[in-house]
């Protein structure tokens, strides 16, 4: 680590020779893998990029040019040369540094990311900024291939192409999304791609239509170096038909390739975009080869089994007996857990990062008489609000929503918290939302969702996934109606209920035992289905219960503690409720764990609630 | 009225020759300005698609192919011609036809639509569906080139041609959005566009190339020919690099040329787009000369001020001060009241139809410095839910949100409801979120939200603002601070206090003086923030009054209202709370003025609430 321990900052970096950078380019490659396989994190977008970022700050002048990171994982590599190199122990721990680039942690993090697609609009606000406040600065967007397939990129293309501000939009093509990249988009990117390095700059382009002007008849295509000059000048209108001069394609690992044409592209007064083409993982021969198993990498394996693969095996399940059942995903087939399955490959849909279209798609599948399940994690479903609201629920379409990642997800923070589907989903006219206490209760809401013929949706966490014991769950799902799964053993107790909602139920059902020999008699009611909310049953615990519990891993605004307190002030009810949800914030990276015990999600949180209660009744009686 | 009286459905379409369909298409014109001058509606593009229609019920077989329009307010020539002629009277009435498809008013409305660029998704669906299930129809999009600029419509072009399914697109290119249609898309398609009718199909273009193989290379643009078949040739690779085939241009008027191309694109077993190029408002003089004006007909005048033009005004006197305040719409410049101010065009960004791209790009505008402000209808901004969350409120940026039409919205029904955004956003940590009781307080409110240094949204509905009385209005905003308007002049009475948002004041006020005559003693509150809550002036009330009525145009689920119920079960109120909202539900077409009385936001229903308490009170006490 002789030169990366002489880098500071990138200013550093600037009297470095070529050949000086691509030792450091080895360096912080091992840095990675020795720092990311301890913490876990993304791991082979951040290989991939070491040259491109390397480039990037010795071309610009960070933090006064702005560098936006599309979804931010690949933020790695800048932040080492940004002065967090001896951070990397604490990455994505609790209090340490986040995963993604956040302006809080450092002035070179010019725009907060985590979801796709998002850096041209925000570069190009940040470019209209500059030019309107009159200051002068460079704005850089790096985005990779993936996340071109997000409409959000392309309204921002069409609209930044358009008035001929100055902008910079780097395309970090590595011929992969989360998932297998789809779309004729990537289709089209793979046309473009030549040997690497070979064609660097639409200079170079030129030169070669000059020395040969018989390549000028795009539609002949013969040898290859033909294709290659059609690919970039015919097929680059792709990008020059929204406005934006194309550079590249550039060996994306070629630090001098790449310094000149962002060079080049800075000389410009116009928006640009320059195609780097990178290799995910590069350097390091795991991460190359099954660059998907390390896009995340978790510090922390497990032999139990995810919800995500819990819910695959039982939509496969389904699916092969039924074969109106397909299922629609978005760039996540194995984040949902559907690669493994034996769904027949045309029955499943990736439609890479485009949640929009994956929502009004099921719907069009449902009207056609489909069965379409949407498998998408809760905090990219917020993408698909309106969607949801106006081509599903509108007309009552029988959609179902898988939601994954539903509630605290651990490492990833802020950005990725599932922590608000209940709120943005339960108001939604017609919508049944429920959560499945353990896996059996998964297998029979799915069967049960499918058979609704309206909008539903099933949200469960990220982690692993209980087979509870099975009198918990013999009752089949009946819409809108919860179950006691426990009825108190102490009859003498002060009466409490805990309404748990989804996987919190063996939490509860532990508390209450411990509450039992506590001066409690605590009833407990498995919730299952969220909206609509089981008034029959709540309404007399309102009145006959002393204390009643909810208990759910979501932001308390628009929760279902929220609809049981709004009906309890309803029924003018006598019970105190006492609201367990995570608080009204984004909350930061921290593990599941340790974040449902912050919040007092637990065991031990729920019998917390039941002292607190306790002990306040007790100093009203003296 | 001779052939349009003996159409009663497309069948009676097959056996016109030409010049009787040329001649229906003008007994159509006059019965739509005939109507819909009458009934109010969207004129210009119905105008603008009679032949387009005819053609496509000439060629395809609905409503066993089905035909998916996108938007859906250009469907009223498709309604007249599937047996809904004499349902034109109750166009957008109360319990008559809707202004847009809908598949519960007629089999031949495949899906239903309101919002803009679904079309794509829904049909690929529709398409998918068929395959899978082996049945045998066709499936087509109608989408105008102002949808092409959402991202959705870009996500679904872009699986669509991918996997050659069969789907006919076509591209209804009017040259204008609702606005004036913006991006660089709609300077393609300028570029795209021919004299009408000189090139009919890619048939003909490939005939023109093979009579001038001199025409081959592309890139020496000459005479007017040769930049036809350029612009057809190789800019038509926007379309076709998403996989599709390109027919067109062609003459949309042309109904001749029409059902040709729509024939052949019948014939071919892949994704295609049809490019055909029509007038808006066509055969109308007014509204072909001033569509934008014409696009929505409204039957009732006024000469009250709308709360838009309320907003723009304001916005343009805070602009003329602050160079850092800019605004930002999508499509809507005149909806939201920014075409007639006198901001600096280039600080007015008018996005087209993508919201997404205007939230995320205000997000980095005021990262960059700048103050922008978001002006977009309640039920677009569905659209941009996750923007909101992830680039605006993550970061906590000064954006400002002007939601305009929040509420009941009238005649355009369901799909263009405003009832869901103190829902989807008042959930949202660090969100403030208000709401005007009146002009004056609109114009106090946008200076505090870009003071605020925070996310904040206004919301407003439509129709007229009022200036209510200075007294009402004289204490400035303050962060979470509701205002009492009227103390009780009834000392003796039962305590009651409304809880009032926006611009219900004055039903309130009203209501509250006829009640004081009836036995009450009311206070009035102006809500002013519904988040966050004003939980200190609300917890005295909770135990000191009676009744606490709550006034809101929001359903129910996620209202403020609910937001007050779960307070006072958390404060073991006494009071009761009765919730005047909007219902749990997906509201129909009716007037606002019909809306508000139906569901009791008005005076009368105000007083019914208090008159229902008085009389279950009394009930009690016997």
């Amino acid at each position: 680590m002789d030169i990366l321990s002489r880098i500071h900052g990138p200013e550093d970096l600037k009297d470095l020779s070529i050949t000086e950078m691509d030792e450091l380019s080895e360096e912080i490659r091992r840095f990675l893998v020795q720092h990311v396989s301890r913490t876990g994190g993304h791991l082979a977008s951040n290989l991939g990029v070491v040259e491109l970022t390397l480039a990037i700050h010795r071309v610009f002048d960070l933090p006064k040019d702005q560098l936006v990171f599309d979804v931010g994982h690949q933020s790695y590599v800048h932040k080492i040369l940004t002065g967090r190199k001896d951070a990397f122990d604490q990455l994505r721990q609790k209090d340490g540094i986040s995963g993604f680039p956040k302006s809080r942690e450092s002035e070179y993090d010019a725009f907060d990311t985590g979801h796709a697609s998002t850096s041209i609009s925000a570069a190009y606000g940040l470019a209209k900024a500059r030019d309107l406040s009159g200051k002068d600065y460079e704005v850089v967007a790096l985005i990779g291939d993936g996340s071109m397939t997000g409409g959000l990129a392309y309204e921002a293309m069409n609209n930044a192409g358009r008035d001929k501000t100055k902008l910079i939009v780097i395309l970090n093509d590595n011929e992969m999304a989360i998932g297998k990249n789809v779309g004729s988009l990537s289709q089209h990117l793979s046309r473009l791609r030549t040997k690497q390095g070979y064609l660097r700059s639409k200079k170079l382009v030129k030169e070669s239509v000059a020395r040969h002007p018989g390549l000028k008849p795009l539609y002949n295509a013969a040898d290859k170096v033909k294709n290659r000059i059609k690919y970039m000048v015919v097929k680059g209108i792709l990008f020059e038909e929204m406005g934006f001069t194309y550079l590249g394609p550039v060996d994306g690992h070629d630090i001098k390739a790449l310094i000149e044409v962002l060079n080049e592209a800075k000389m410009l007064k116009e928006p640009v975009i320059v195609h780097a083409v990178t290799t995910k993982g590069k350097g390091y021969a795991p991460a190359q080869m099954s660059p998907v198993e390390y896009h995340g990498i978790s510090c922390s394996a497990s032999d139990d089994i995810t919800w995500a693969k819990a819910f695959g095996e039982a939509l496969c399940a389904l699916a092969k007996e039924d074969p109106r059942i397909v299922a629609v995903t978005a760039a996540m087939a194995d984040g949902v857990g559907l690669s493994d399955t034996s769904i027949p490959e045309k029955r499943i849909f990736d439609v890479g990062i485009a949640e929009e279209h994956a929502v009004t798609f099921a719907a069009g599948l449902a009207k056609g008489g489909m069965k379409p399940c949407v498998a998408i994690y809760s905090t990219f479903l917020q993408r698909a609000y309106d969607q949801i609201v106006h081509d599903v629920c509108l007309t009552g379409l029988n959609v179902v929503f898988a939601i994954d990642h539903s509630g605290l997800v651990g490492e990833d923070g802020e950005t990725h918290q599932g922590t608000m589907d209940t709120a943005f989903l339960s108001h939604i006219p017609g919508m049944t939302l429920m959560a499945p206490c353990d896996r059996t209760m998964l297998e029979k809401m799915l069967p049960f969702a499918f058979d609704l013929n309206a909008p539903a949706a099933i949200r469960y966490p990220k982690g692993t996934c209980q087979r509870l014991d099975p009198s918990l769950t013999e009752e089949a799902p009946v819409l809108g109606k919860s179950v006691i799964v426990r009825e108190s053993q102490n009859k003498t107790g002060i009466p409490v209920t805990i309404l748990s909602v989804g996987d919190r139920l063996m939490s509860a059902l532990q508390a209450a035992s411990r509450m039992e020999e506590d001066g409690a008699s605590v009833r407990v009611i498995d919730v299952r289905f969220i909206a609509p909310m089981d008034k029959e049953t709540i309404r007399p615990l309102l009145q006959s219960e002393e204390l009643i519990i909810t208990v759910e891993e979501q932001i308390y605004s628009g929760s279902f503690s929220m609809q049981v307190r709004s009906f309890a002030s309803e029924e003018a009810a006598r019970a105190q409720i006492t609201a367990l949800t995570l608080p009204d914030a984004f909350i930061p990276q921290d593990s599941r764990k340790n974040g449902l015990h912050e919040f007092s999600l637990d065991e031990e949180g729920i019998r917390s609630a039941w002292k607190r209660y306790k002990e306040s009744r007790a100093e009203k009686k003296e």
